[in-house]
């Protein structure tokens, strides 16, 4: 391995600068290269997480999605597009490592766990040394801010992504102590719905942008219907043996 | 709220001590008490990981955990004892809040993710200027170290405690992408069975001690029958569309 370069997976936590954890502020002061993906004209939360911890040295390589709000997600046009895409970003990265440098990909959240650096991991960590440092997750951040309990004891627990099905999600819903919703965006009014059919509107709490400075978190039933952060997410809590 | 102390539920993450978040060692240092839920005799994971930032002045308050091991866990004098160690525990972390201090109460992984914190929050959260801080949990240390995707895209995942009944794991197992299973202990050969009946066994991943010093993972088809330690985890990773 020697000659070769380290691909190292960041993850920056939930928003908070304070939530890095000592691994990532170390692993990116030892960084040659700091890559992140994010839009275009936006440079990312992970990046502004980041910012105070950045060497002045360092060479930076942002990773920016294409274009393709105009096409179908799925449609093969855009699969092909977001392939391409992920292929180009990781010989980018892989370009870097080659030379012997340190790549430092930052990841919002916790790098396997949804996270858009999974995609260079699959293609590049069988073939350089790779360390992953988890973050605190979005979801931690937002239970955290709400102070609400969320699992205890035997309780399940299951993710689920808001753009699934109604029916599907009240079915899943009543089929756990405890749930995450993610990808609220426009899902607002099904998702709630869906949570009111299984029987859990009590106690459901909708939180945006968890541990940044702009946060906010309501009872799920007050929330108004219209369109919600990237940033957001539906806590259906557990726990309703408390001792 | 002047003259009262501050609550801080401080999650200490998966047990490596550099991944603490910059948060978690800023509210050690302000603590004028630390409490930490132990077994007697033993010191406690949370402990330890925060050893180097404890204030040399501060105030330690172990709370442990009465004997009951020779008492079923569903019997009701196991749920007495266990109730009535909860109220104790408030009670004299209570007696520092009234008092002015600030009493920072360590939590491995994340405080309100099946954290003992919990039993304290409930209690004195509603009385108490209280902060939660979100720790990286011991899942996310686990994929980590193991270097496993987990989930992505529209993925659901699905927390299990190993202890429950065979059919019902196998069951959700197959209704899942992705699972993480706890609780492992004496349950490895159960739990190894309800995955292999849910078609899952290929892919299934055994972790100990993810992130601390003597960490193992291996697939959990080759992991061998005996009792697992305590800090324990099957991780069943989804993404199987990968692009």
């Amino acid at each position: 391995m020697s000659g070769t370069g380290r691909l190292v997976g960041v993850g920056t936590g939930p928003g908070d600068p304070e939530l890095l954890t000592l691994k990532a502020v170390r692993a990116l002061g030892e960084a040659d290269v700091v890559a992140h993906f994010a839009k275009r004209g936006n440079n990312g939360n992970a990046r502004r997480t980041v910012a105070g911890h950045l060497r002045p040295d360092v060479i930076e390589l942002p990773l920016l999605y294409p274009v393709t709000t105009e096409i179908e997600k799925d449609h093969d046009d855009y699969k092909a597009a977001i392939l391409h895409f992920y292929e180009e970003s990781a010989a980018a990265v892989e370009s870097h490592l080659a030379a012997g440098r340190t790549v430092a990909v930052l990841s919002e959240g916790d790098p396997l766990f949804y996270g858009s650096y999974m995609h260079l991991h699959v293609r590049l960590a069988q073939r350089f040394p790779t360390e992953v440092i988890p973050g605190v997750t979005a979801m931690s951040g937002c239970w955290s801010q709400a102070g609400l309990p969320i699992v205890q004891g035997d309780d399940v627990l299951t993710v689920l992504p808001g753009t699934m099905d109604e029916k599907e999600l009240a079915r899943r819903l009543a089929d756990t102590q405890a749930a995450v919703i993610m990808k609220i965006g426009r899902n607002l009014p099904k998702i709630r719905r869906a949570v009111e059919a299984a029987g859990r509107l009590e106690g459901a709490v909708y939180v945006e942008r968890g541990t940044m400075e702009n946060t906010a978190s309501m009872p799920l039933a007050g929330r108004q219907d219209g369109p919600a952060p990237y940033f957001s997410i539906v806590l259906v809590p557990g726990w309703d043996a408390r001792p």
